[in-house]
């Protein structure tokens, strides 16, 4: 998940490209900052690294932009369009992710026709002002005990707790910094994704 | 034109509606301060209005919501979708709008498939700073002269400025605070759709 304010200052497109590199399978771009003709310019700038990757890259709120620039589908949040209206702009084959941030939520993602849910913050995080306090292991526990879709556990997942997350029923995690601002992207990335794996192993 | 900011605290629904009442033919809404959902809530919300009055609503940059919400278009400026892609996303028969502030941006425009231009600010106005200095009546023909949409002045066009402006090439007026901060938007509505009635007989 992008935030182009925590690169330590290098091209977004570069640090992304990176950790693609290092087998991230899916970019959601989130830069609230940009208007919509640069959040074109930088989804054009991007996608030749995510199809080089096989990977995927969905757009934060703008299902236009998606459409407009062939990205693979968009994400939401309680703020955009409900879900069910994606679907409709979008069609049956792009993908639709949805924040979630307690169990309530999750089940309305998985009614209003989400692909998958990004369910946290589980843990403190930087960003937590931004979007609440931790919903805990607990929480994402009774989440994933009802959530028909593919779940990501987000907010503050480091290498050293996605075993914890996979263990309360996460299908993979997503992160903002702890990608974004690592000295070395793809070496951060690539930890992440050997502790997913090690946990699909595990459970 | 809406700004929410600009109605002295009125509903912006209820101040639209007096002016649609008063023959106001389009509503581009423009609420940059407001999230995705707030914004589809509040084009629901004014719709009845539009149709009731058989005027059109065109959403200000975002064609997702325009499409999800069936309003009549979009409507674009430099940082916007570029207007071919909105067109392509909009379909033939959506209106696409585009804002120009130079006799470049009107070449630009018609290029890219715009149904009309919104061409200004002519006059200087309490907005000046967001949209740059006054183009200027002499500017305004110049775009009129090799622009082949349908053409509308705004920026600090008042009831007493509609004649020079349609004298000048205007097909008719855009305003914000001109109807919205009104003491009687209906009555400011009616002022400006009188003159424009009037500049259209003479010119």
């Amino acid at each position: 998940v992008t935030d182009g304010g925590q690169t330590a200052g290098r091209d977004l497109v570069q640090v992304l490209s990176a950790a693609l590199q290092a087998g991230v399978r899916a970019v959601q771009l989130r830069e609230k900052t940009l208007d919509t003709r640069d959040l074109c310019r930088l989804t054009e700038r991007l996608l030749p690294s995510i199809r080089a990757a096989g990977a995927r890259l969905l757009i934060n709120d703008r299902a236009d932009v998606a459409l407009a620039l062939h990205a693979d589908g968009v994400h939401l949040t309680r703020r955009s369009l409900p879900p069910a209206e994606a679907r409709r702009l979008l069609g049956p084959d792009r993908l639709i992710g949805v924040s979630c941030h307690s169990v309530a939520d999750v089940a309305d993602a998985a009614a209003g026709g989400a692909d998958f849910v990004v369910f946290g913050p589980v843990y403190e995080t930087p960003s937590k002002l931004r979007y609440g306090p931790p919903v805990g292991l607990d929480s994402l526990r009774r989440a994933r005990a009802l959530c028909p879709l593919p779940l990501l556990a987000i907010g503050g997942i480091t290498a050293d707790r996605v075993a914890a997350v996979m263990e309360a029923g996460a299908d993979g995690v997503a992160a903002i910094s702890a990608v974004l601002s690592a000295a070395d992207p793809a070496a951060a990335a690539g930890a992440l994704l050997s502790a997913v794996a090690a946990g699909r192993r595990d459970h």
